[in-house]
């Protein structure tokens, strides 16, 4: 090695309230989450007690390593034993830690919808997401073609996604925050890196764009949401890479190179 | 339309075995599945009554239509609703008929390890098999190495599967066949393509080779295995169009241009 790595400089140390959180769960716990939001707002929300590692993913800890040899993150450490990858380890605390709030519906039905949706965020919308951020200009014209198209693109599989939303809401299934809305939260809460570096993003008017801008509020507006968010600050140097398309993630790179999430 | 996709003549309509399955399965029932081996192997061991519809994927019946705009298969229809993603459905069987066998363990962190490796077969193992399988010589030389890259990495996810199974078996989890057996299970009875078109392919000597024989005996064995199978002959012409990469399926052509299943 030797060398550091490109991005080892944007190591998203937490800042703000997102800081305070990591503080108050540094202390040792049999559950070990390394880093990842998402199952870090599952933790919170079904009042998990656990200790939170964050990773800088270009300096991996060494417990991190000896549990997962490849390092992945999130992974969980669950009786000293590891769990990777978000959506399996979400999907474990709630069916390991039933007592406290649910976050699947216990309709069958209903769960396999719900997971047919987030199905959905992980292969179709977030690649979207990052196909247009990371989207390069091919010429100097004013009105660029090719970023109107994944533009577009990421508008419509959001909208499809509203389209499945419990009409009154304000979450996904209805009045309560469930598993499907902690799976997008991340992305959703980060739109405004689009203002800030492609021109923006227009949800369609009209009952749609309503809704959609409905189910946003109340994610954004959700404790531990906001306990987890760190300052607007702390994100853009790490997101302008991505909008630059520099940034050396396995993500960064999965998406130039026209692949799908690795 | 008008004109006949070049693939419709592949319509795979059961012979053999599977034609009996089929026409057991024709009259009218509550729960239908529209295709799909994976789902009809679960219906199959959990002893649940079914309609079975073939569809030949580029003459999709109405009633799909009308259930599933997209026309999706398999395509599971419940309760007068659709429900798609084979992954998604078999869950959703396993969840919706707990009396008779479960196909997934019952303990949360062994379920949830289950989940990893289905999705290690979806994302990594069905990828590199088409890879393999359409791969095309970039030269007229006797050692490809290209041939080679794509068969080894595919012998490689095999190992990587293989070394996560229970050591006794002969199935993923120990003596019963589960769902993960169910996932791979089209793919597994069908690697004598290779040698058929591709030069063939070697499991390593040794410990994991004779692992991966043992899951792979036992699952060519399993009962609701053999009433599935089409005979040889049937598959020939359909994964010929694969081999020489003229095949023109959703996942043939996602294979093509570098991209994960659909």
């Amino acid at each position: 090695m030797g060398q550091d790595h490109p991005d080892s400089k944007l190591f998203p140390r937490a800042t703000g309230p997102a800081a305070k959180m990591v503080a108050e769960h540094e202390k040792e716990e049999s559950l070990k989450l390394y880093s990842g939001w998402r199952v870090l707002l599952v933790l919170l929300e079904k009042q998990i007690p656990f200790q939170y590692i964050e990773v800088n993913p270009y300096h991996k800890p060494e417990s991190l390593l000896k549990l997962n040899p490849r390092g992945l993150v999130p992974t969980l450490e669950y009786n000293n034993q590891p769990l990777y990858e978000s959506t399996v380890i979400c999907e474990f605390l709630d069916d390991a830690y039933p007592t406290t709030k649910r976050l699947l519906p216990s309709d069958p039905y209903e769960r396999a919808r719900t997971r047919i949706w987030i199905d959905f965020v992980t292969s179709r919308i977030i690649p979207a997401f990052h196909r247009f951020l990371q989207y390069q200009p091919q010429s100097a014209q004013s009105e660029d073609e090719g970023l109107a198209k994944v533009r577009d693109d990421f508008v419509d599989k959001l909208k499809q996604f509203t389209e499945e939303m419990d009409p009154d809401g304000p979450f996904f299934l209805g009045r309560e925050l469930s598993l499907i809305d902690i799976i997008l939260a991340p992305w959703g809460v980060r739109l405004w890196v689009f203002d800030h570096f492609k021109g923006g993003l227009k949800m369609p008017a009209g009952k749609v764009g309503e809704r959609w801008e409905k189910w946003l509020s109340a994610v954004q507006e959700t404790e531990s949401v906001v306990s987890t968010t760190s300052e607007k600050e702390h994100y853009l140097p790490i997101y302008e890479r991505y909008a630059k398309d520099t940034a050396q993630s396995e993500l960064a790179k999965a998406t130039r190179a026209g692949k799908g999430v690795p």
